[in-house]
């Protein structure tokens, strides 16, 4: 049997109210021994769901005021017996009345514990578990959209249905190879290659939406360049400024590069702010490192947001930055800055290597500027005819990898067939497959396929 | 009327789960507009105090799954209709659901205001409010006690109580001066002296509390001094060991001197460390102002714990540091380091200025040398017979200070009655006496007078 866990579930901090949850076999007991309700009985006899005021009670003494509220089993969110205790929400006061939920028996709960508990009741598949780990970070309205309840129910379903008909085609297989006799297989060779088609081209579509979901979700690495003064701290506010408040800094590996994720459009962007290429180009070693540090960024990089003053004819800085992006793999935007001065710049001088071109200006209405970089990057590394409101969308690189599995085995499968090879060469592919795709809801696989089977059978045989 | 108010009420950060609050008459309809329940019904079909599982709505999408929980009107944290919405606990994601509370047309509360309306509509008083405001704060176990709600309640009581015995004796002197023909005093004017007397009791009984209301409370000022090398940083991690964990820095005005508040047996000390009072004494100004700053905080210091070596003779550091505290008005432990070596320091060379002396050693059971200190500091600012689990106790400069007024007034009133002059003078006295209780549990008045003279009255007189 579980242990009684419990764990202060609302952020650290001081605030108004602060949540203790208490779950596992007991945790109504256990709480109503710490517990003691305004008016007079006992916690255990009020319903469940019922939000009941009245005194959290420690080493005798009433520490608190507050409400708790009980959760039944299987009406949870980890799916055990579950009591929410409010308490006021100081430092100090919230500790202290963990200690007497502990005091009484509980055992602090590990970090994602809850969750961990809520899976393995059967009460979240592990897309779920992914998606509630990313709101809880989330950043931009997209992620909030990806990973909110709707969105996660629609990815859970259409992974169900692709295991549901590897199921049943699995189980149909079996059924035939098993008692070749009977006629128990729902599916004839033909009919088999055609399933196994349509369920190909579901997990395809959905393998496709990742590009998509990883760079609302993960991100985009990108870097900003371009010679001193060309504008990058410009572009960079530009970016930055609308959702400043939201944005954290991720300590980089030196100084000069750091990573900030900031939300554009649809996509994160994974900011790298470099030091220009050729920058402090001097004897200094600290100096050198930054600008390898920066020469690997943007060889890495996922997009290059290059910059060119329009003002200024091309100089050799910019032809140095030409050619250290030349190579580079990652899609390339072309930036002139300065546009509301006069345009001295030859534009025939920039190479074609650019994805994309956009002019910006200081004095420009920002939010102009900032809507044609995002729609540029946007079209760039995400499907327009995907919508996070209305389509499974996958963003877990784990996911997506275990599809793609899916997907090859499917594909083996049915070259089996085509090759006329025996069933238990395919059915091994199916199961592989089927395996694969139970893997990304953590699914335990075998027996439901057994339970597919056996229920197929009369009762009584 | 007053608008609906909303905020997030756990604190910012991000943990599993996030309060929002919202406030006011509408609430429950205003909630019910962003928040779907999972079965299909309405939130208002739903009982008050139950927790109903659905969805939160914002522009017309599903952003989170959470669950709501309505209050009703009298049986809320402020009085009025209450929903508090319980969601996932991300930055963004608590932040959105607030977004779609204020969108539904909440106003965003300011600092306090459930718990100013909470005052406004009685559910709490001022005396309540300013022990949950430091409950929220609290930093030891004594403080939780100081500020639960028994001891809340406790407090609540005895104020009420002193209130009302002013209100009766007022309300007996009013009806002796409006209607002398008739019998309508309950009290004769010795029998007002006697509960005038009575009633000046309370007052200062729960007067002498607050000394110890205080050092549990706001704090000692303390300041740690001795020469280099003495130990002085084995004394503060002595302190500062067992709640490392709890304790907040206070910047400071210089580098030189932060505070910290630490909890040491029931008391609070606000701790300041010092630089020594001879430490780079040399013309460097920084290194002055940051002297100059020490000899500041002993001087106004409510504690001066002062090392010596006891393994060294007297040196001219230590008497610069003995007449440096000399002066000062503060309470004064004189600690003797280095217990573990021999002993040389003569002791009858120390000057007869200390409220305690004990000894301390790097290598002594910590614990003991702790308790030892932590008694004699306790000893000297609070009572031990006064117990935060089973007084009244005021830790409030502003409570205190409103009682100190009443009992001066309770004096002046008794004081006219032995005069022998008229009743109308003592009755001033005694009112103003009534305002200043009031004023602790924020009532008003006049209203509470007015009754209690008319209830007096037969019915249809």
């Amino acid at each position: 049997m579980q242990n009684i866990i419990a764990a202060i579930s609302t952020p650290p901090g001081k605030g108004g109210v602060a949540i203790i949850r208490v779950s596992g076999e007991g945790a109504h007991e256990l709480t109503s021994r710490i517990f003691r309700p305004a008016s007079g009985r006992s916690l255990l006899d009020y319903p469940t769901r019922h939000a009941v005021y009245g005194y959290i009670l420690h080493r005798g003494e009433r520490i608190d005021d507050g409400i708790v509220t009980l959760f039944e089993r299987g009406a949870s969110y980890t799916g055990e017996p579950v009591a929410e205790i409010s308490c006021h929400g100081g430092m100090l006061i919230s500790r202290t009345v963990l200690e007497a939920v502990l005091a009484a028996g509980a055992t602090l709960a590990g970090a994602g514990e809850f969750t961990r508990r809520a899976f393995i009741n059967g009460r979240l598949t592990l897309t779920e578990a992914e998606a509630i780990g990313l709101l809880l970070e989330a950043k931009s309205e997209e992620q909030i959209r990806l990973t909110a309840a709707p969105a996660r129910d629609r990815l859970k379903k259409e992974i169900e249905e692709i295991r549901a008909s590897l199921t049943a085609l699995l189980g149909s297989i079996y059924a035939r190879i098993d008692y070749p006799d009977e006629d128990l297989g729902d599916f004839s060779d033909e009919e088999t290659v055609s399933e196994l088609t349509r369920v190909r081209a579901d997990v395809s579509r959905l393998i496709s939406t990742y590009r998509t979901g990883r760079a609302i979700a993960e991100g985009i690495s990108a870097v900003i360049c371009g010679k001193p003064n060309v504008g990058k701290s410009t572009l960079y506010n530009l970016i930055s400024g609308e959702d400043a408040a939201i944005v954290t800094d991720i300590p980089g590996t030196t100084r000069d590069v750091l990573e900030r994720s900031l939300p554009l459009g649809r996509v994160m962007l994974r900011l790298s702010d470099t030091a220009g290429i050729r920058e402090g180009a001097g004897d200094d070693p600290v100096e050198k490192i930054g600008i390898e540090k920066s020469r690997e960024k943007i060889s890495s990089a996922e997009l290059i947001l290059a910059l060119f003053d329009l003002s200024r004819p091309l100089d050799s800085d910019d032809r140095d930055i030409i050619e250290e992006i030349r190579g580079a793999g990652g899609a390339k935007i072309c930036i002139l800055t300065k546009a509301d001065r006069d345009s001295v710049l030859d534009l025939t001088e920039l190479p074609d290597i650019f994805d994309a071109t956009l002019k910006i200006s200081a004095k420009e209405e920002e939010c102009e500027a900032l809507s044609t970089l995002s729609d540029a990057i946007n079209r760039l590394f995400t499907d327009e005819k995907i919508s996070t409101s209305t389509d499974a969308v996958v963003a877990s690189a784990r996911q997506h990898s275990a599809l793609l599995r899916a997907k090859e085995l499917i594909d083996t499968a049915i070259l089996a067939y085509s090759a006329g090879l025996p069933q238990d060469a395919a059915s091994s592919d199916i199961e592989l497959a089927l395996g694969a795709v139970a893997e990304i809801d953590g699914r335990a696989v075998a027996e439901s396929v057994t339970d597919d089977i056996f229920s197929r059978f009369c009762v009584g045989k």
